[in-house]
């Protein structure tokens, strides 16, 4: 049934956005002159979220909250063009509501263009490193334990906040939705295409990879 | 049994509120100028604590440790209106004896009525927002996956304590007893009201919203 | 076979007190001014080491590695006098083995007798409550989930190294070795009979509360 | 399929070579003045990223990306020699495409020898340690429950970044490639020997402690 389905993608993906920015902006806050206490708070406050919300709306959506997971599983033949494309529409829509959600619990103005500049060739191939994984995770996790991508997904991104010059956005939604905030988690407006652009190659690579890893269907484990 | 019941919601909410209370007052302790080093380790502690705690008095009483879960359960038809009535009361006075525990471990005076001013509109949406996601987490995931409930709530208040600007409290119960606190975890008395009502409001907009996604009970997995 | 699980008990509990007494040693070598992040680092670690520990050696020996757990599985008729009082003696030679095992790592002296001042009253409720919650994880989470019990242990110990003012030491032979550190982890030998007695108190206490608690075997899960 | 199992080697251990590294150049960017902050999230994320890789790659290739774990299965048989020797190139390869990839993100010179000196008798100690322990996880671990050997390495390796004094290297390619990085994880080349021969003893140490502690095949569970 599409309405559930595309609540559960909303419910999902402003909950994700308000933990990813509302833990950005809590870190920054409470230890003003040490990023790297607020980017492991950041780090694990999002995979604590994602794990939880992967695990509610999973048998429900699918729990993509993500345009760069609904295209590869629409080019897998998993979703329908028409419903992928409601669903982005959902996951933007709702990525922005989780953005003022966060300004709104800190008592923030609710849109600030971000002004947190992420460009050029090193941060491009970091979001596409990053997109190449969490696809991998999906894709390769969803055959060889099921129930185990809510985790794999949590832990990958985690890893990935740390292990990429970019802190893995890894998600085109999110990209746009982190252009309306100043705070520790936000993104220069201008960015955000050469961002979505590099998340979405990453992403289409790790298609074929993992057919090819694993071209057979396995017994869910 | 409902002693049994009782016992189990009275030694669960006591050990849940002596790690929340003591992991804070160890956290500032130790790092006296830095308070995101402190609430990493509260939240940690808070959650390694749930973790444990949902584990080993799930299976007896459902672990609740929080009158708002108590009476969206109750009002979902699970708990019979009297005994709700006494698992809350003994959800407060567990919570308030395990303050006095996390002091009397610390050799700190046992009655200390907070002074931590948490009030007006952002931090009620923040309690509003907190309270409605655990009881997704707790409504939902009892469906989806009940074998994970432990961990879902566990990895949420995590999550909770960073992205939410009050910390997430999203219990009653751990609310009126942290007022008897002037450490970390503390609320000054007379704010107790309205976190308490945002509590309410956010935990019972989640009753209809997780039944709407869910409709028909699913097999346990 | 008991020399093999008398092995189990020893590599365990030695690689326990390494990890232990060594990670706190690189905690403060690495973040000297600052106590919280090295207890977030020797809480981490411990936990790590704990769950692996349990995971591997519980199917041989049941992965006591603590007098006091040996003790109150003995009183419940899961193993013999004879048996316990050889799981004892190893136990604390593991125990002495791994701290000087941290120390030769370390490149430290061996034998450093412990400075650091543990006692009082509220040091003695801590090791008490630390320990009476040690054994209701272990004797509730072995009936309720037994697969679980290597995680609960760790979540616990992880929580109780923060929720106690003692740092939850809550094992005598674990006690008696940190007297041999004068790093991070030490105790002076004066203070270790108190904290000894203390977790034997807490333990003895889990015993009929978990009895009552859980009074008939369930069906594991 | 050997070619596919090369391959799942090679994308796994360039994976997890690249979180080792880049997490380390962003745990100093972010807190320079706190090597502990850079440790914890250098070792979190390298957990993160050894969980995913060893369930998305072990049930193609066993996920070994180490070099004294493909040695010590081969000796039990697991793996025919030339299969062995084809994997333990491409795990150097691999590990070394993942430095440079590491540093790409960053934007920092591809090669850059390293100068971080890790030498002596409590280095090769700790490295022969860390090894030993990680090999019992494996063999230990892939006989009591092999579902959770993913999660027991990634514990083991967090928890033994902080108890040995060399932070765990315990891979001969990944110590190898980590003599290309000036950054936090480097390495002098002219340590590499001593690293490599330390984790080799290791390792092979585990190989009868671990058969004689578990002699008999058990029901996978």
């Amino acid at each position: 049934m599409l309405p559930r389905k595309l609540l559960a993608e909303f419910i999902g993906t402003a909950m994700l956005l308000a933990a990813v920015v509302g833990s950005g902006i809590m870190g920054v806050m409470l230890s003003p002159g040490n990023a790297g206490i607020a980017l492991l708070a950041n780090a694990a406050a999002t995979a604590g979220a994602l794990y939880v919300l992967i695990v509610l709306f999973g048998p429900i959506s699918g729990a993509h909250f993500n345009p760069a997971v609904t295209l590869a599983l629409a080019l897998r033949g998993d979703l329908r063009a028409g419903d992928a494309l409601a669903y982005v529409l959902v996951q933007v829509a709702a990525a922005v509501a989780g953005v003022l959600l966060a300004h709104a619990m800190f008592g923030l103005p609710l849109l600030q263009p971000g002004t947190h500049a992420r460009s050029g060739a090193a941060q491009w191939l970091s979001e596409g490193v990053a997109a190449f994984g969490l696809l991998l995770a999906i894709l390769l996790g969803s055959r060889q334990r099921p129930q185990a991508v809510a985790g794999l997904v949590a832990s990958y991104i985690f890893a990935a906040y740390w292990f990429t010059a970019s802190t893995s956005f890894a998600n085109p939604a999110v990209t746009l939705a982190r252009s309306l905030t100043q705070s520790f988690a936000g993104i220069r407006p201008s960015d955000v295409p050469g961002f979505v652009l590099a998340q979405l190659v990453g992403a289409l690579c790790a298609v074929p990879v993992a057919r090819w890893l694993s071209p057979t269907p396995q017994a869910p484990g």
